[in-house]
């Protein structure tokens, strides 16, 4: 599998993927899923990408070395929209070609990319004080078809998403200032390596403030990077010293509970009575205190 | 969907559930999915099932009314792995009834469980004062076939289990105390509530302390559960807290990156010359500093 991930802020655009790729855990190997279509001063692109590799790269191909000089590339396209349309245009002519062969192996098109970046006005259109238009985000699917980042869902991931999702959930609103937005992506990936063998070192990441048109902040991440030891460290240790001063549940005797609803709920069952022996006296017996208790200390 | 939890440490067993069950967004409702086996001082057993709603229900009411009375039941199996073993054997005795029909509609056979507690040896063969061997912790696959708990690998998750992964494994270790390894359950739910639309309230959290042989800690959490309350706003609040904390990555003019290996890395991507216009200087100009920085208040 593969994880990454492109947060989109108000002061531009975070994207971060890692390289690990497998066929089966004895099949491990690293490929880079971050490409850069950079033209400075011009256009920016950032294309992250997952899934099967082989149609990752033969749409990276495709869009790379368009087949069709005629057909708008990633170059020449005039807004973000138009560029993820070329995406998924490449995505749906990778899939003419090699869907059915796969599906004959019970291969399933399994590929799915995240699309970013700015392109300027045309000069002469616009003359050249206007700002460019706005740094945008999409998620193109396996059927080439796209949406759009907003202010209200300000991110996209692929691949292994749900182990760094609550992360990114807890703390990126629009306003989270660009280099924070970094940090919380990097410990999105952080959880996600922790818990699944499939995603790895190293890592890319690349911060894209907006409006410069260029790429000014890209990073290799390898074991030796100093921040993401960092990172790495301090965020589990921290983590652990919050969850630790988190009051444990306080139990209290409540020899009150409703004890027969919970049969009826299906919750607790009993022993039919030619197995039962002894008195039985069942009543769950402590039930969680309904107030906050400072943590005592051990 | 569902998240079922439970965790085995030194002190006894912590299971968790939600009741959320759905088939679509459009069509959901509430379920238990935790069912408890007692005959007090003589054996707990308690059981999460994530899956298919009618599969699980059809393995509970084998498990709750066998239709073979010959058979061993939960009732009188004389070790926790036989219980298990009486689960597996129900899962498969539900799938030779239901799998093929339910296949004619291309209804997958899907049903997951985890089955804990502690059985008393026998009293007879023992002497009364022998302690019951030790409390266990089983998952079992809709094959019927199962897996242990061990110290290594001390906890079992069903259903939406990946949002609630990360925080598991950074805290819970078999020396766990039992209130914090129900405290780690909670936290775990709460991130994957806050992910995931298909996992909702109520929880039912069951904590058992090992050698009681009776349910002692119950609780049906709902959303005025004071301690609940505290902790998903409690956790969120220091997360953020925490997590602003952490420095933010400290970029430093890096003009010596080696900008053609990106190049060959297939990571970087320059337009061809013919679309190409005005002067390209186009080195990715920053890199991440290679030593932790206090972070400077804004």
């Amino acid at each position: 599998m593969t994880y990454c991930v492109a947060l989109s802020v108000d002061e531009g655009l975070v994207f971060l993927s890692d390289t690990r790729t497998n066929a089966g855990v004895d099949h491990i190997s690293t490929a880079r899923k971050m490409s850069v279509f950079e033209q400075p001063g011009e256009r920016v692109l950032v294309l992250l990408a997952a899934g099967n590799l082989s149609l990752t790269q033969a749409v990276l191909r495709e869009l790379s070395e368009p087949s069709d000089p005629a057909e708008p590339t990633l170059w020449n396209v005039p807004t973000m929209p138009d560029a993820a349309r070329v995406v998924g245009r490449a995505v749906r002519s990778v899939h003419q070609r090699e869907a059915q062969a796969l599906n004959d192996f019970s291969v399933e098109f399994n590929c799915s990319f995240i699309l970013g970046g700015q392109i300027a006005q045309d000069v002469e259109a616009a003359g050249s004080r206007t700002p460019p238009p706005r740094a945008r985000l999409f998620m193109i699917y396996a059927a080439g078809n796209f949406i759009e980042a907003s202010s209200v869902n300000p991110y996209f991931q692929i691949g292994e998403s749900k182990y760094g999702k609550p992360i990114i959930d807890r703390v990126l609103v629009p306003q989270t200032p660009l280099d924070e937005a970094a940090k919380c992506a990097l410990i999105s990936m952080d959880s996600t390596l922790r818990s699944n063998l499939s995603v790895g070192l190293p890592l890319d990441l690349l911060v894209y403030q907006k409006d410069t048109l260029r790429v000014t902040r890209f990073v290799t991440i390898t074991q030796d990077n100093a921040y993401y030891q960092m990172i790495h460290r301090t965020w589990g240790e921290r983590l652990r010293q919050v969850f630790g001063e988190i009051p444990d549940p306080d139990w209290q005797d409540a020899a009150a509970i409703p004890h027969a609803d919970l049969e009826d709920d299906a919750v607790l069952f009993r022993a039919p009575a030619s197995t039962a022996h002894g008195a039985v006296d069942a009543r769950p017996a402590q039930t969680l205190a309904q107030a906050d208790k400072p943590k005592a200390r051990r």
